[in-house]
């Protein structure tokens, strides 16, 4: 079944659309698990790379149910050197052995030939000796698009092969977005709503059976309006919307990225989830992140 | 010392503006070393690991003493999990031994705390165990910048701090560069332009005492007019310059990127220079690439 199946699938499933974002940010990780991998490990790369798993693992035990993606940020992991990509690794194995989709953040982007070792890296596989093998249990990837289309060709094609996603940024959630993607052209279009405009023919021959191509979009909560502009720009596809919760958008600011049944966007929270244990005053940051994203979903319904 | 300064004294004591891209790709790396590794490791992501560390040490034992930098990009390694991250970071390390700097090309890029996590990864130190330990030995990375100037901040405060570089994606060699960069805007701008400006402003404070900035810019050598027009608009920007021998570009085509010194940008070649022994028809991949090696610099003096 296509990456885009399967989500609508699991958004139907769990009646959900967060997708909880793991952005393990050392200082903010509970202090037990720090001194547990400390004890075991030391102080090193390893015992760290340890604790980035055990605290994403334990996000996967507290939403599994509830929500239909994961979205690891690499940025975290990489910050670690390969124990951390270790981490990621096994995170999202671990994900994917519980019924999770796996939307890898890592907002590659290169030219042709290298474009093609990411796709093959993270949405295909890799020649180990004679045999292909997938190096990571990966359902989709963030990609960013300043290159061109050969840049995203590679991508796609392994979107095509082997039924994996991609999320293109198109308009991201941050205060600076606007530097670049708001700008008009001789067109009077903006930068976004050309991107946008790439991004619904990317998909064109990709969509599954839900309406919805393989080819999704990054857009942020942050900017009202711009999801709205967007939606109307594209209408075959999914966006993967940032912004809500610590970044302070909230669901009524991405109702227009949504169709009368509900469907086109899946809405991350990180930060508000995952940490929601300093907030409610406990250590127990299972129990909270659990907390946070039935709240999330309550309001994500409405 | 600067970044940037580092980077023009190897120049001057090496005599040479080439930068040797590590791209292993597994079907042309030689096949003893695939062997050699197989046969230590079994058929397994450890052997594929120790195989591109085996070809990229191999590599720089043979350029060394003939290069300012070498530019490993990040995707052939990512390809192999966290095995190929490790082969990455000793063979960063290993050229850090060999006096050259490491430029890696991860072209990373994200929003504000994201953003900071690449730059404390790449550029920066992570906090372990309460000490600051560098994760990586790399004195610059390529960035995009499509999300705007607060996902280039943490990266230029890092280069201020930690005397590191960056080089922002500003016009690449690929064939669909032009898709979004050579919009024109209203005012008369391409985006590539723009993005210029926006690059040689960011790097205002960061100038060495050679007189470029901390803050380079990527610009592909297959649009030659677009060379010399962002010489002039960004003159304190040194660039660093793919698609020299395998993408088709020559000397004459990046003559204006360099003053009247012969300072001004470093020039890459990857496939043409570490594949340099399929052509030659040699198994000795090294002294085929310390050949093709001082060719280009030869190419590159005139």
């Amino acid at each position: 079944m296509k990456f885009i199946d399967r989500l609508v699938t699991a958004i139907h499933e769990k009646n959900s659309v967060t997708c909880v974002g793991i952005d393990p940010v050392w200082e903010r990780m509970p202090a037990y698990i720090i001194a547990e991998a400390e004890k075991t490990y030391g102080k090193t790369w390893e015992a760290a790379g340890s604790a980035l798993l055990e605290f994403g693992k334990g996000i996967i035990d507290a939403v599994h149910d509830l929500v239909p993606a994961i979205k690891p940020q690499m940025a975290f992991f990489e910050q670690y050197g390969y124990h951390g990509l270790k981490a990621f690794e096994e995170i999202c194995a671990y994900a994917a052995e519980h019924g999770l989709l796996v939307i890898a953040d890592g907002k590659r982007n290169d030219i042709d030939s290298t474009a093609k070792a990411y796709a093959d890296a993270y949405l295909g596989e890799t020649d180990l000796f004679g045999e292909k093998k997938a190096a990571y249990q990966i359902d989709a990837l963030t990609v960013s698009a300043y290159l061109g289309f050969d840049g995203i060709k590679p991508f796609t094609a392994n979107c095509d092969k082997f039924k994996k996603g991609i999320f293109v940024l198109v308009k991201t959630s941050n205060p600076s977005a606007g530097d670049l993607q708001d700008r008009y052209a001789e067109d009077g279009l903006r930068n976004f709503e050309y991107m946008a405009h790439f991004v619904e023919s990317w998909g064109a021959d990709l969509i599954g059976d839900c309406g919805f191509s393989e080819v999704g979009a990054v857009v942020g909560a942050t900017y009202p309006k711009d999801v709205e502009r967007l939606r109307s720009l594209m209408p075959t596809v999914f966006f993967l919307i940032p912004g809500y919760g610590a970044q302070g958008a909230s669901a009524k600011d991405i109702a227009a990225a949504f169709d009368k049944d509900g469907l086109g966007a899946v809405v991350n929270a990180s930060r508000s989830i995952i940490y929601a244990y300093e907030a409610a005053k406990t250590t127990d940051y299972k129990k909270a992140a659990r907390e946070a994203t039935e709240a999330m979903n309550r309001d994500l319904r409405g």
